[in-house]
C-alpha cells in the first residue's frame, strides 16, 4: 500500500485562517513538505508552524528566485521524488501550500508530477483576494457580475485592455509592477475606485487607496477595483 | 457600546472547510443571523449547525426566490433592522454566509445596509471555485494566467466572447442554463476541456465532463475549463 499525498491550502498568512481539515491533517501529519524561497524561509511553512509534529518529518523543497524555469523545475522534480519515495515507503505526506494549491500555488507543481501515480486529495484554503477584500471592506462581485483575475506581470496593453473591459478586477502579484500598474488605472480614470493591500492578515498589513500605495511593493501585496456599476443595495 | 457585526464566509459546504477563526466564532456567538431561501431551510444555518449552541438566538432573513430585486430587497431590509437592534443593544452578531462573504456572498446585502453605521469585520471562507477545483483534480491558474469568473445567467454572446477570450474560465450559478452554456463550449471547440461540478462535498457531489453533466444543474454547480495553453510542469 502506497501513502496519500495531500495538498493542503492554508489561507493567506493568518494561521486563524486555516479550514479545520487543514489544521488536522497538519497536526496529525508524519511527513509534511513544503517550498522555502531560495534558500529563506518558508511562508508555508511559517503559517503552519504551531501546528507540525516535533517528531514530524519535513522536506523543503528549496526553489530558486529566477524568471528561467529550469532551476525551478528541477527543484521541483527533486522534491517530488523525495515525496514519492515517502509514499512508496507506505506513509502519507501532507504538502503546506500557501493560499489555495489550484490558485497560483505551488502545489500545482507537485501535483502535476505525481497525480498519475499516487492517490491525491487536495484541500483548498481561503484565497488572497477573499483575505484582501474581507480587509479592505470592498465586496468582490455581487449577483451577474464578472470577475477577472489579472497576475501583475502582464504587459501593459493587455492589463489596459482586460480592466477596461471588466467590471471588477483583482490584480495579483503586484511587487515590482506598482508604477505600470497605477497608471493604467490612473489613464483609464478608475484609480479611485481601486484599492491596495499588501500582506494581508499580518502583522505588517497595509490597506489603502490605489492613490496611495507605495512606489514598491511587497510580492504578496493586491489591486482590487469594482466599477460599481450595479450598486450592492 | 453597539456590538460589532461578523460576517462570516462558510465555505462551500463540507462543515470540515470552515476557517479555524469561523468555528470559533460561530461557537461563541450569542446571536447569529441568515439567509433562509423562499420559506425553506438555510445552507448556511445547515452548514454551521453542529457549531450553534442550544441558546443562541437565531435571527432568520426569508428571502423570497424572484428575479425582481424588490421582494428580496425588503427581505435584508428587514433583517439589518432585526440585526441593527441587536448591536443597539450591545450584543455581536454573527451573520452565516455561504462560501466567501464577499464574492458573490448574500452577506453583502447586510453589509451594505449597516457598515456606514457599525463595526464590521469580515472573514473569509473557501469558495466554490476552490472546492470544485480541488474536487476535480484541475487547477485553475497558475503563473501568469488570467482567470474569468462569469455567471451562468449571462446572455450567450456575452458568455461567448468573453469564453473566446479567456485562458482560464469558472462559471458559477449554472443551474438552468446548462443547455446554453454547453452549447457555448461545444462551439468553441472546448467541451472536451471543460469539467463540471455540482454540489462540491455534498453526499449528492457530482464531478463529471461537461459532456458528460446532465441536462439540468442544481443551483449550487459549476463549469471549469482551462484551455491548457502553458503546461504547468
Amino acid at each position: 500500500m502506497t501513502g496519500k499525498l495531500y495538498g493542503v491550502g492554508l489561507g493567506p498568512g493568518d494561521p486563524d485562517l486555516l479550514t479545520l481539515k487543514a489544521a488536522r491533517l497538519i497536526g496529525a501529519a508524519r511527513v509534511v513538505a513544503y517550498p522555502a524561497l531560495a534558500g529563506g524561509d518558508s511562508f508555508a511553512r511559517a503559517i503552519a508552524a504551531d501546528l507540525i509534529g516535533p517528531n514530524t518529518r519535513e522536506i523543503v523543497m528549496d526553489v530558486p528566485m529566477s524568471v528561467a524555469r529550469a532551476p525551478a523545475q528541477a527543484a521541483y522534480d527533486r522534491g517530488a521524488d523525495e515525496i514519492a519515495a515517502v509514499l512508496d515507503a507506505g506513509e502519507d505526506v501532507v504538502c503546506l501550500c500557501e493560499g489555495d494549491p489550484f490558485f497560483y500555488g505551488s502545489f500545482m507543481y507537485v501535483f502535476a508530477r505525481l497525480a498519475d501515480r499516487y492517490e491525491v486529495e487536495v484541500v483548498p484554503g481561503v484565497t488572497s483576494i477573499s483575505a484582501c477584500a474581507a480587509r479592505a471592506g470592498q465586496p468582490l462581485v455581487a449577483r451577474n457580475e464578472r470577475l477577472t483575475v489579472l497576475p501583475g506581470p502582464l504587459p501593459e496593453p493587455e492589463l489596459r485592455d482586460r480592466i477596461a473591459g471588466a467590471e471588477a478586477v483583482a490584480i495579483m502579484k503586484v511587487g515590482r509592477h506598482m508604477a505600470k500598474l497605477r497608471g493604467v488605472f490612473d489613464a483609464l480614470g478608475l484609480l479611485d475606485r481601486a484599492v491596495y493591500v499588501a500582506r494581508v492578515g499580518l502583522p505588517d498589513e497595509v490597506v489603502c487607496p490605489l492613490a496611495d500605495a507605495p512606489e514598491t511593493a511587497p510580492y504578496f501585496s493586491m489591486i482590487l477595483m469594482n466599477k460599481g456599476e450595479d450598486p450592492w443595495l
